[in-house]
């Protein structure tokens, strides 16, 4: 499309050139050589946490990214508002993309089946987190979420021998009845149907994962650290890990959030917090789309707003992606991304500009997620001495 | 200090970058990435051993370095003989910088308490080695030394509450007890006394390490191994795994030490070894001091005599550090240390001359210490085939 160039290496980004000139580079592979990754265990491994023993589905992602209370023990889901007919069959998924999910969780939140308890929260459109809480339950169920329309809501089954899995399943298919009951009785869906909206009358549940001891940011690296994202998937890592998210009006996660407001919160938080912790979404976005030009152009924007991180005395910045996503591609893929590291402190290398190509030849060389937390605890003089 | 250029950087070698345009280069973080190295460590890294597994704390190394005998199951300390008064309290914790200990350490060594021998011998100046010999000992006690001055001597404490670490516990404080009494009432301390001087009438003792049963390096490389060095750490780490330690005269580990000498050595063992170790030390000290200036000019004066090695059709030189000490950190850091290999059948990459940011872009990339003594086993042709 550019000639070869990817849409980095296209754009004009003057202040990250800069960044790039004035400290080291290399490239990234989040999760190790030719692995292509989620975005949850890449940023899972670029925290420092490695994906293969704290990483637990997408479900405690998804309410640790709305907030939701959660602890060891609780199995999490990400859910949608659905509508089903009569004999459960789906008919959209997103209830009509409904807006706000809110007046309809209440209603389902906290319903109590044998000794578990239910929390149901609204996340952002359609979108719901569920928390199973109580003794001796597991994530080792299938999904009810057929993920299309059409058909029947599953059966939820148990994944396993376990007595575990077996009231699991069982409480939880008590569960998407009794909800379903409440949900269908409503009013608020009297009114939808009198609108000619469909109703949002079951709780379609995905991505069941249990939540684990995960050893805090803080604690792990000595850094108290803060978030600022607009996507829940972003949000949810933070939380996972015990990051303070700081909400920012406009920040959507897509190509019409507020850049601007995003770095102005990180320049903000940065006076209160050890590491800060900013995610752009909007360029993998554009690259699931095919749109080279339009990936470019975002990248351009966001170097504009960066000028705030340049040049700064008491700041180290650290910029690079959680995986590839190729415009050609239109999907994740386990190429490298390129990264700096730069400020007080930080060596320089011969590289003068921030792009695929030219991160091959820094000083950091070819590192996985993993390797980061360290490089950073070492550059701001935190690591530790081993041995004498 | 230099434009941003590292001492090394600045520095005339063309000897080093002869070796460098010959042979490959990269760069190494020899306990990996962002892991701020001891100098025990980070040489056991070196030589392949995993300190993770190989490394048992400070005094074997240091009873090593000064060429005790020492097997597994021993516990080793390192020493300083010390003045303390009536009461016990540290009034200088280097007996008047005393020059040599051995008519001190003559009087306390072979002591025998309960079932448990010890064995104390000279180290360089004021410092000394003792080993604890005896069954059912263990590392895990406090140490003795209270590493200040002005406060009592310490009484050793079990660290766990193994039988063995109380026995080791309490026979290590009858045995400064009783080598306090004896060292008390030489006619050596009358001397001192009467001449002015602090007595030497305590071992200071600190560290504890268990000796290990650690593979000779000839059996784990199948390479009949030396070490040149001037520094008691570097010549502990060498006997630990085994190397024969040449004594050179002038090798002192400092700034004044004998570099021609050192490399004469080093090119007369090439004929009797399989591998030859040789260590320079001056410049972490001129790294500790902040001294980029004095830095610099000592690794000119190595890369002179370097010229010893270079041209060598019988041997493969490599050139790296343990660790980097930048001279504007005056310690220890976790940044990578440039590396060549260059010798008779070794590729050639395109970086010519031998620095941190030339050896970024060189063959090897970045590797950790644990990467080398496969690549040097492959390099001289000695690396079994790993399948068929």
């Amino acid at each position: 499309e550019f000639g070869g160039l990817t849409p980095l290496e296209k754009a004009e980004t003057p202040n990250l050139d800069r960044l790039a000139a004035e400290g080291i580079t290399g490239l990234m592979n989040s999760c190790g050589l030719g692995v292509r990754p989620g975005s949850d265990t890449s940023h899972l491994s670029i925290f420092g946490y490695d994906p293969v023993k704290h990483y637990h589905g997408r479900g405690p992602i998804e309410v640790a990214g709305i907030g939701m209370d959660f602890k060891p023990g609780d199995v999490a889901f990400r859910g949608n508002m659905g509508t089903v007919d009569d004999d459960l069959t789906v008919v959209d998924r997103r209830a009509g993309r409904i807006g706000d999910t809110t007046p309809f969780t209440k209603l389902v939140d906290g319903i109590k089946i044998e000794d578990v308890e239910f929390h149901v929260k609204p996340g952002t459109e359609h979108r719901c987190g569920v928390i199973m809480r109580g003794p001796g339950l597991t994530s080792e169920v299938s999904d009810p979420d057929p993920h299309k329309v059409g058909v029947k809501v599953l059966d939820v089954k148990p994944l396993d021998d376990s007595e575990e899995a077996t009231k699991t399943a069982r409480v939880l298919n008590d569960f998407l009845k009794k909800s379903h009951e409440i949900l269908k009785g409503t009013s608020l869906n009297e009114e939808r149907r009198n609108e000619g909206k469909p109703e949002a009358n079951f709780v379609l549940m995905r991505g069941a994962g249990y939540v684990a001891d995960t050893p805090p940011f803080e604690k792990k690296w000595g850094l108290k650290a803060a978030c600022v994202a607009g996507g829940g998937l972003y949000k949810g890592v933070a939380g996972i890990v015990g990051m303070d998210l700081i909400a920012v009006e406009g920040a959507t996660g897509k190509a019409d959030t507020d850049v601007e407001a995003k770095f102005n919160a990180v320049v903000k938080a940065i006076e209160a917090y050890d590491f800060v912790f900013l995610h752009i979404k909007a360029t993998d976005n554009f690259s699931h789309d095919g749109d080279f030009e339009g990936k470019k152009k975002f990248i351009e924007k966001v170097d504009k707003v960066a000028a705030l991180l340049v040049e700064r005395a008491d700041t180290i910045v650290i910029v690079t992606g959680d995986h590839s996503t190729p415009c050609s591609l239109k999907d994740h893929s386990g190429d490298a991304t390129p990264i700096l590291i730069s400020g007080p402190g930080v060596r320089t290398d011969d590289v003068k500009e921030f792009g695929e190509r030219a991160c091959a030849k820094g000083y950091l060389g070819r590192i996985k997620g993993l390797d980061l937390m360290p490089e950073v605890l070492n550059l701001i003089g935190k690591a530790e001495l081993y041995g004498d």
